[in-house]
């Protein structure tokens, strides 16, 4: 019916709006807001506007431009970085319970500069280069690290020294003090292993810009960091600082992807013992750790699992809670059909005997060069039945579509992630394509992990304003923001992912971040008593956040 | 129902996506392929799939790196284009008979230095400057045409002698031939005028690549432009151009947007008194000059509205056809809802006196910062409802949602557009986050003209796979390929456009290109006999097409 008048021309608009916005997933809990919460989300809209001028307007490019980059809201992460950290609405979302992190690879959850740390303290790390470090090799040359046994320990002393032999290894402390002076002597040597293992805005938005680029160097920062991390005395610290830095930043439980490729990994004595039975006994260990610490500082209530009953008393919500961890076991996708079979089998054993620790399975590796889902589709049948013979259960949660391909083989995968059953889609990238597969995974609440942050820099967007999240939200799709690999991209937590997001539209609003918050634990592996635990425990946490916001902004910003 | 067998498996995933893809408008048309369509078809996505590797490999970026550019399929247009035209592909796409353009805007459809050159042989034609042009002024000042009554002609020698009096106007051939040896003599002065009217990759890549930024540069192109268009003499010559070059690319249709900001256009005496009934008496009597040109070549057939019966001999396919042409009246949407009034008038005076030319209204000018649609709801409600009582029919064609934004300002005026009966939607960038007007448009069939390398250059998409083309597509949503404003872009005709969008995506094929082709006709204001007759002359055009495919490729590429 066209409109006659303006009146009615007003009702139709605003109908057609609620129409076309009618499944997003927000709009439940838009309509139940307490009234400290839309004073809270007023609050935030107004911020999200003034800053939007105040900080990201262009006219501020020319005094913070980085190379080319200009200021807009969402703008490529990685120049955007220092001055997201100073706006207000950083400082609302940095304080905000995240729910769970229900995307996560663990090679890439703890800071460049503290694994350095972590590994430095172990004098059996060592590092080797397949030429000396120079001026003129600095920038193409990797190095490797490993723990290595007692009797293999060097006394070499510098790996800058022309008399380096190639590919001997140097105690990594050495090789750090002894680091060329004309190279930056030992600040020099951890800027080296820093941009080994992380990305930064040159090759994102210079050098590498493409997928393909980008994906090379993305690749090798695993490489480098691998031998730092699994390294047992490291990785048992490595595990504790990425989950105490994501308690930190609000987040209260954590899916982690494990990728199991490797069978084993180094001991404490530098020997290749620590099978994958060996390293769910030493995450458990530290989930325990980290347990007692909580409970040292008073917030043993805070785990899901504990048996003791939830305090009603709650000090602060900086206070932040690690309620359960779980891990995702993971392979890559360069495996043989054939040698599959054997990682889905310990996969099943590693279930049976950590049933509260294995979560589902998936798929890793850059899906637009590597095998398609298809290839393991026989495999991974036999697999869901044996499941069901076992009675056990082992959701897939698949990698699926995290491309720019329109029909290519990682398009594709989306199909196949969803005909053999995945309970979540990593990325999703490419699935705003698929109206049928919209359709599907809106009614079977299959859930997104969408790695804002994690595409824009690994250059399948541009910039937040490209990004296809919103439109994935207004086909009703239930998403949960992660971080993918934040060591590697600079976006520790979840704050910066939430910040990108919420600058980059006009519709979110509070509603978004709590349902986005709620999801994260909703479409998680908890169920039952941990889940309600889990809800209670943001229900308390929740006012606290949205006094946070009243109390430190309300005045100011009214 | 979980597939049970393998063979289960394969045939729910074939029935998924055939199920994903249902809604595409190419589905007919790929079920219908006569046999040389289906080879035709095989060779096309066979030399697409090798010229990914041959030309658009990462592999080739050294070589070919522009600045920090990496070479993929649908890279950025501007670094891209000199490839694009050695490819097998383009030449293909460039023999491909291309329907209508139905989204252009008439000032930036003649190459710069086709312009230049009409420009350069009008004693009248004057420019200034408002300091002296040296080599600390070059890059940002910004020259100003004017075609002068005689006069006001003056002998004035430079704009590049230090005595040169600010805004004082020269003979544009003395600014030209005199232009300072410093800075390259009258060849600098092209390569100035050419810079300052066009956007170069450094500027959309580097200096302005953000929506914001590219649209300052953008907009100030049509100010130097404009002069050197709009004097009556070379005015003429210059919709000629526009013409011919159209016909040369295979367009034999023109939906022209014209700007009637302007009450008047300066005649060939260079007084302002053409107005908007003499600018379409001019245009017509070039459409008149153009169809007896076209006649003394033997092609009086293959213009629409020609009375004489078509000939069924058909020469060649290269001789391409201009059919028809008509004009979307434009106003700037910077108007007061007051001020649109007077226009409305003069569109509806204009539609009585040229009622083959008039085919509809729009609004141009930056969306994100200029007013929305909703500001002129209206007026533009009486229009239609005065339309009625005059028995006249002037269908809105308007931009919207040409924007990165999420429920901003620019994106809710697609919520306009489709309230106020829009018939086609000028680019509809972010239709795609809009599942209730996907809807609408779908079963409406309001076409969208999409323009996939002006989206890419003015920055909503970093590169044609980023861009939301596929998934529109996939809606079932009606799509014209369009080229904007080829003159700024460089993307002249319609082959560019459709190379960028066929190398970007696996699913597409002829299927899609014929698709995409006939509905730039049955889309278009072309109606009853016009209609019929575009059709049959493409149903004439096509086979020939096919026919060049495959006996050029159809042996070196089986």
């Amino acid at each position: 019916m066209a409109p006659t008048s303006s009146a009615d021309y007003l009702t139709q608009r605003s109908q057609l709006i609620a129409q076309d916005r009618s499944l997003r997933a927000d709009n439940a809990i838009a309509k139940d807001l307490s009234e400290d919460e839309r004073k809270a989300d007023e609050i935030l809209r107004r911020i999200r506007t003034r800053e939007a001028q105040s900080v990201w307007s262009a006219e501020n490019s020319t005094k913070h431009r980085h190379g080319s980059q200009q200021l807009f809201p969402g703008m490529e992460f990685l120049t955007a970085r220092e001055t997201i950290v100073e706006t207000k609405l950083f400082d609302i979302l940095s304080k905000m319970p995240k729910g769970g992190l229900l995307h996560a690879h663990l090679g890439a959850m703890v800071r460049a500069d503290v694994l350095l740390e972590l590994a430095l303290s172990q004098p059996a790390m060592h590092v080797r280069v397949p030429e000396v470090i120079s001026k003129a090799t600095i920038d193409s040359v990797l190095p490797q690290f490993r723990g290595l046994p007692q009797s293999q320990w060097t006394t070499n002393e510098s790996i800058t020294d022309p008399a380096y032999v190639p590919n001997s290894w140097v105690p990594m402390k050495n090789a750090r003090d002894n680091f060329s002076a004309v190279l930056g002597g030992p600040e020099g040597f951890d800027r080296w292993i820093t941009s080994a293992m992380t990305i930064n805005p040159a090759e994102a938005y210079g050098t590498h810009n493409s997928t393909i680029e980008i994906w090379k160097k993305f690749s090798s920062t695993f490489g480098v960091s691998e031998g730092l991390i699994f390294f047992e005395p490291v990785l048992r610290e490595y595990i504790r600082a990425y989950f105490l830095s994501s308690i930190d930043d609000g987040i209260s439980y954590l899916e982690t992807r494990m990728l199991f490729h490797a069978k084993t990994i180094l001991d404490a004595k530098g020997e290749e013992t620590m099978d994958h039975k060996g390293f769910l006994e030493l995450y458990d260990s530290v989930v325990e750790d980290v347990k007692a610490k909580m409970k040292e500082e008073g917030r043993e209530d805070e785990f899901v699992g504990s048996k003791v009953k939830l305090s009603t008393h709650f000090k602060s919500f900086i206070q932040c809670s690690l309620r359960a961890t779980q891990i995702i076991y993971t392979v890559l996708r360069i495996l043989t059909p054939e040698d599959l079979e054997w990682y889905l089998e310990d996969c099943i054993e590693m279930k049976k005997k950590f049933p509260h620790l294995i979560a589902g399975f998936d798929f890793v590796g850059h899906e637009d060069t590597l095998r398609p889902l298809i290839d393991y589709a026989e495999p991974l049948l036999r697999f869901v039945a044996r499941q069901k013979e076992l009675g056990i259960s082992i959701p897939f949660m698949f990698h699926a579509g995290e491309t720019l391909g329109d029909g290519t083989m990682a398009d594709m995968n989306l199909y196949d992630a969803i005909l053999l059953g995945t309970k979540r889609i990593g990325h999703g990238f490419s699935l705003i394509k698929h109206p049928k597969l919209l359709e599907i995974c809106r009614e079977r609440e299959i859930c997104v992990e969408v790695c804002p942050i994690s595409n824009e820099i690994l250059r399948l967007t541009g910039s937040m304003p490209m990004h296809p999240l919103p439109a994935i939200m207004n086909q009703g799709v239930r998403v949960a923001l992660c971080s993918d690999d934040p060591a590697i991209f600079g976006n520790m937590g979840l704050s910066f992912d939430f910040y990108q997001v919420f600058v980059a539209s006009e519709v979110n609003g509070l509603a978004t971040l709590r349902t986005l918050v709620w999801d994260s634990i909703k479409y998680s592996s908890l169920e039952g008593q941990q889940e309600e635990e889990a809800f209670a425990k943001l229900e308390r946490r929740w006012p606290v956040f949205i006094r946070y916001i009243l109390d430190t902004y309300g005045k100011f910003e009214a």
